[in-house]
């Protein structure tokens, strides 16, 4: 299938560090709960898991905000824990306590017996969104294509599910660390296998969540976190319809380990809001872009504030090429759209004179 | 009255980065949920606040973990959310929901309606139980007293209790930041007098749990969380009974900002476990003492890997003056108390080759 020119590359040239006419922006969960038309699709498929899983309403989700706003990207439109589901764990989701597994891996034995998801049999559904969401986009904009990172796929894996302190799993690290070991290499090539299909199916960048590798210690992250991202990006596809397909890497509460994050091989980092973007640049360089990173409470506040707060943002970063314009973590579901389009606006807007 | 004169002030001489013969250690939460005779006085006083607002059982469990492990220090049995509880927000637990306001403060009118909380008529409890556990104690190792940080408690009183997210603090941040410093303002002045009153009845040592500071933004957390440390440490007595009395400020995810938190006046630094304690060490000098910060997961494992965490720590802090051990956080109720003395032990056993 020959696919229709991108008219809108901002995004992809400046997670590779090119030159673009002004800074792009996206929002993580930018299809969600905040919209009420997200709220109506969702009420139409049952739950959030038959969401994820009906392909043409995955699509219609993801296509949602693009109608609203001008945003220079698309994500795909499913969850971070469709690998440890595809294995055989079994995720639901209860009212008010987040994901969960029918089944835990706390064992030797639970280990040995999780195979590798094969993309296109048993993750069809996210490989079919992937598709129809490239149909339906026309080439407006890139589309995004994700995965939740080893360490923190173990975390709900070990825990069964979502958990503040990570007992189960922590133990399981410091106690038998060889075991983990063996987990987090069977979901390296878990991801890796399953981010190819995605790039393979139409996804022209691809982002790796580490939502919990900020709560390990220094030596952790870098052994039980990192390390199994880098194996990831190393048997990446990064080049695809003739274009290179940028890899970033977010670790949330990750902040310390920004020189390190950088030498993995991703062509970006994701950063939380915690950080001034200027001091995360001057650490860096000009190695990596720099995907954010706005605190989401700042949508709470006036139209005058996000401007203000999203022209600090701009001149933290500063000149030069390398910044992707984005919240420093998923926007809340009681968030004003207006006020979205606020930021999307004073992005574009106020971008220009960071550019050309 | 006259007070019995201090017979271990390895923690005082370390707050103060004066040689000791091994490193200090307490745990946050030593006397907590891990221990059954904990449960039993708890079960005993009803419930959590009724255990905080009896002097006698409040003291009883201050002093138990003293009864099983060599700690060299013991900590004041409290929460922190007396303040506001005293402020008038009426303090409730629910049960697997953590604390409560009856009242929240969202408006100005709440906010000019709060009072100074005097500590002797309104926190008489807490000074009760300082006299009471001073006496007690007899001198064997010195008390630590505590509160939350000015942001840490607004958190909760504008939530009206625990969040994640904290979107209606940081939206009165964002968007009423003016609103925002007139809490923070009162609250300052409040753990001011509450810290005076705790180390004028007894308390040797202080800290500052800020909670919460970790959630900000590099410029929201230096305006609306440090600089009321600040102004609380320039009002401190930092003298009494003819020693010094040590400040420790602890802000749980704030280890980006160690600089500015060493340049705030206070003796040393919490540090949650994510920081490794020898680049703390190195961004700070020997302008503060340090205190932490093993993850309090490793406490789940095994006896020698224990020891294993123990001694990394204390290699990496190294030779010299300043380390108290500790954890990042508080220990968890599941632990087994047998690990919680190997910790101590090999704190103190560990610990010698770096002194004297």
């Amino acid at each position: 299938m020959s696919k229709p020119a991108l008219q809108n590359d901002r995004l992809l040239k400046a997670l590779l560090r090119q030159p673009v006419d002004t800074t792009p922006v996206w929002v993580m969960r930018q299809a969600g709960r905040y919209l009420p038309e997200y709220r109506a699709t969702r009420e139409k498929a049952g739950d959030f898991l038959a969401l994820c899983k009906t392909p043409e309403l995955a699509c219609e989700v993801t296509l949602q905000p693009l109608e609203r706003f001008p945003l220079d990207a698309a994500i795909l439109f499913s969850d971070i824990l469709t690998i440890p589901d595809a294995m055989g764990l079994g995720l639901y989701f209860s009212e008010g306590e987040g994901p969960r597994f029918t089944n835990t891996i706390r064992t030797e034995a639970d280990i040995i017996k999780l195979g590798i998801p094969d993309p296109e049999q048993d993750l069809g559904y996210v490989m079919d969104a992937v598709r129809l969401i490239r149909q339906e986009l026309a080439g407006r904009v890139p589309l995004i294509g994700f995965s939740g990172s080893p360490w923190t796929l173990a975390t709900y894996m070990v825990e069964g599910g979502s958990t503040k302190v990570f007992a189960n799993t922590k133990a399981l690290m410091f106690d038998r660390p060889e075991l983990m070991h063996q987990l987090l290499e069977k979901l390296a090539r878990s991801v890796t296998t399953y981010l190819n299909a995605q790039i393979e199916a139409g996804a022209q960048a691809v982002m790796i969540f580490d939502t919990w590798g900020g709560m390990l210690n220094t030596a952790n992250y870098l052994e039980f976190s990192l390390q199994y991202m880098k194996n990831i990006i190393t048997g990446l596809k990064r080049e695809n319809e003739g274009r290179d397909v940028p890899i970033v890497l977010f670790t949330k509460g990750g902040a310390q380990w920004l020189e390190d994050i950088a030498d993995s091989g991703c062509d970006g980092i994701g950063l939380d809001w915690t950080i001034e973007i200027g001091a995360a640049r001057a650490r860096v360089g000009d190695r990596v872009a720099l995907q954010g990173n706005m605190d989401p409470c700042v949508l709470y506040a006036s139209p005058e504030r996000i401007r203000q707060e999203v022209a600090h943002i701009l001149e933290s970063f500063g000149s030069g090429n390398g910044h992707v314009f984005n919240l420093g973590h998923g926007i809340h579901p009681a968030i004003d759209p207006q006020h979205t389009a606020v930021l999307v606006e004073a992005v574009h807007e106020l971008g220009k004179k960071y550019h050309g």
